[in-house]
């Protein structure tokens, strides 16, 4: 079976674009996706960042909201920009590998890409992400009490760490076959990529 | 009649794939191209750079070389990063405005990028230089003469300033209708862009 990690942090604008994408063409390619919420602060941080590089350099980071609003409109999604940007995506991160653990993690995720980028919404407050998980009909309360227990948290770093030693240096990211893609762009041909080491493998 | 500037750096990696592919693909599109060869190493300073991104972050660096591997290999080009990385590029661009002056601009460019990153020559070089105006059937003499004239070296300059102005960080950038699009990976967009804009101006 061909499968592909998708590598992404729920603060990070082209994360969201491919977290919109990936379900339908991953369906049509015959692809499974594991979801792996991860941490690009620690990341940014080594490579000597302490924001997000959109933010160290203006001309880069005007480019990104109006490249992110054009892609957006050519998918008829909303985008703006939270302020502030990046949002902090520990706690939602927690989250995430809570309703990954317990299967409601992907349309979690999405949901969470959706308040921030689609209502400008603030990802780091914990009642936003009470909202959330209760809209998909889960039990909030539990969900946040055990986002801060020793297991999710250390899952959280596992996939951070796992990340770093990919070499995955931005997101959202794509490894599959042992070739590591990244960026939104490169999802089409990550994807094809999956399906022949999968063949290959077989035959 | 659409037209689409596309600026390029001919040290870039990125810019050798785009030059690849724009002339083709803007024939079909109906899209006039501007090749505009401007320097990075300015624009970089300027952001506080003092070589290429992909020298200062390894891990980006090493998936850029792999990235433009797997590309290259589907265009069904070669593909390797010179040394030095990234050449000095200032000689190169000169000699692409003498180029464009004298109408074998686009085709010195295309040669340029095939010897650097197809065989791996220094285009800081001017034997390289010449070799390749005078494989072209230019006299490549006076081409390199007239690459140091107030002239040519004014018009590289113009350039680059004209690309720091429009919002420009890196290469290969294409600007039309006022909008700005950083990357091969926006070349389709980008010539889309320009025949819409043709479009709602003649309409």
């Amino acid at each position: 079976m061909a499968t592909l990690d998708f590598f992404y942090d729920l603060a990070s604008t082209y994360s969201y674009i491919a977290a919109i994408r990936i379900g339908p063409l991953a369906q049509a390619a015959g692809v499974t996706v594991r979801w792996r919420p991860f941490l690009l602060g620690p990341i940014f941080k080594a490579q000597g960042y302490d924001t997000s590089p959109f933010n160290i350099y203006p001309a880069k980071g005007r480019n990104m909201v109006r490249d992110c609003e054009r892609q957006c409109a050519e998918l008829g999604v909303p985008f703006r920009l939270p302020a502030p940007f990046p949002a902090m995506s520990l706690l939602a991160g927690r989250v995430a590998h809570v309703g990954l653990a317990e299967g409601w993690g992907e349309e979690f995720s999405r949901a969470v890409y959706r308040a921030e980028f689609g209502e400008g919404l603030n990802i780091s407050e914990p009642t936003v992400m009470a909202a959330i998980v209760g809209s998909l009909g889960h039990d909030a309360e539990a969900a946040l009490a055990r986002a801060q227990s020793t297991e999710i948290k250390h899952a959280l770093r596992a996939s951070t760490e796992e990340a770093e030693r990919l070499g995955i240096f931005g997101a959202p990211s794509f490894v599959t076959g042992g070739e590591l893609f990244w960026g939104n762009d490169r999802l089409e041909q990550a994807l094809s990529w999956a399906k022949r080491s999968a063949h290959e493998l077989s035959s």
